[in-house]
């Protein structure tokens, strides 16, 4: 099964890169654009969809900063994590 | 319009952070993870969706090595990118 996993820092944790894209968009002409945030994607086959959150928290992110979101790219929607 | 940019190698172009954590997964005791890409998640609030394709070109993605996906996050789906 094809899944999807989204990590973003945590909400009031520093987001440098988010920061960088700010401010580097109204000197390219792009104004405008708010609250820019960057993270990673991962995009894997799992045999097993249930340990999908075991991945996430042991190895995909740092849960101590990072939140994740699992999404499951067979029409089902994806459900926030820690 | 709150927007979602899945920035990921093209296909064919090396992906070192896929390949580390395929193989870091059998030793940390998942078994069955097969085609692990790793890439680089935006989510940011712009004024006009239109400027997404140029933004993305210009400053989120390298578009040599790299394709990105949009998503408007209102309920649309996302279309792929260059």
């Amino acid at each position: 099964m094809r899944a999807r996993v989204l990590i973003r820092p945590k909400a009031g944790i520093l987001d440098p890169q988010g920061q960088a894209v700010e401010r580097a968009l109204p000197a390219l002409g792009f104004a405008g654009v708010e609250h820019v945030h960057v993270g990673r994607l991962v995009e894997l086959d799992v045999r097993d969809a249930a340990e999908l959150d075991q991945i996430c928290q042991k190895l995909l992110s740092n849960p101590l900063i990072e939140e994740y979101e699992i999404q499951l790219l067979d029409g089902q929607n994806g459900a926030p994590g820690s």
